[in-house]
């Protein structure tokens, strides 16, 4: 795992987080972007080598609908930058963790990404994300 | 605010979750410290240019073993480096936010560090941390 990509952050009010988060870390959202798959709208600030991304829900029973509904807004997962996704997933599985989809799936910010139960891993949801270097 | 320095992750038994983090990010820990004034033992791992750390309360009354009790394990804050902190500790105060020690503390890592509070910001404790430079 090459370094922390980003962490997820999931709201109830999109625009009223990105307004409070450009407050917070001294910049703009650099883009907003829709994961219909996923059911989300999100948004992308930078910090240094890092990103915090914050989601909403778009519908009433996705991912981070359930999170919100259960956990209240807060910290939804922490995304590690990865060279080779399936090698990575293929490593884990081997040390014991359970890998929530075993194909990578596209998602925002032009990333191949897998997710780890977070019941392996004391509570964190663990996101493994690498950048798609191409058009496929 | 310049990067992620670091995720504060709580746990409930520290060597047990070494051993798991470490499986996760392939790397052993690089650092175990105790910060006595917060009730605390924490580990540090590398991820490029970020760090995990976990903590695991001492007592059964700081700040971990109550969030322990109240959300269970999982993220505890997220830690953003500064190269000023009591100029951005005015710059949040101005901006509205609840800095919870208006006056640094001495943190983990030679860190100096002041916490934002997370009713402020959907959530999440905000860490703010600055290199101690020399001994001071």
């Amino acid at each position: 795992m090459k370094k922390i990509e980003h962490i997820g952050i999931a709201v109830k009010d999109l625009e009223a987080s990105n307004a409070l988060y450009e407050k917070l870390l001294g910049v703009a959202p650099y883009k907003e972007e829709e994961v219909v798959s996923e059911g989300v709208k999100t948004s992308f600030f930078k910090s240094g080598p890092n990103k915090i991304e914050l989601l909403e829900s778009t519908g009433t029973d996705g991912p981070i609908a359930k999170f919100l509904e259960k956990k209240g807004e807060g910290v939804h997962h922490i995304a590690f930058e990865v060279d080779d996704i399936v090698a990575e997933i293929t490593r884990l599985k081997k040390e014991g963790f359970v890998v929530l989809n075993e194909t990578p799936k596209r998602g925002a910010d032009n990333k191949l990404v897998a997710f780890v139960h977070p019941k392996g891993t004391h509570g964190v949801l663990v996101e493994l994300c690498q950048e798609i270097a191409e058009e496929v």
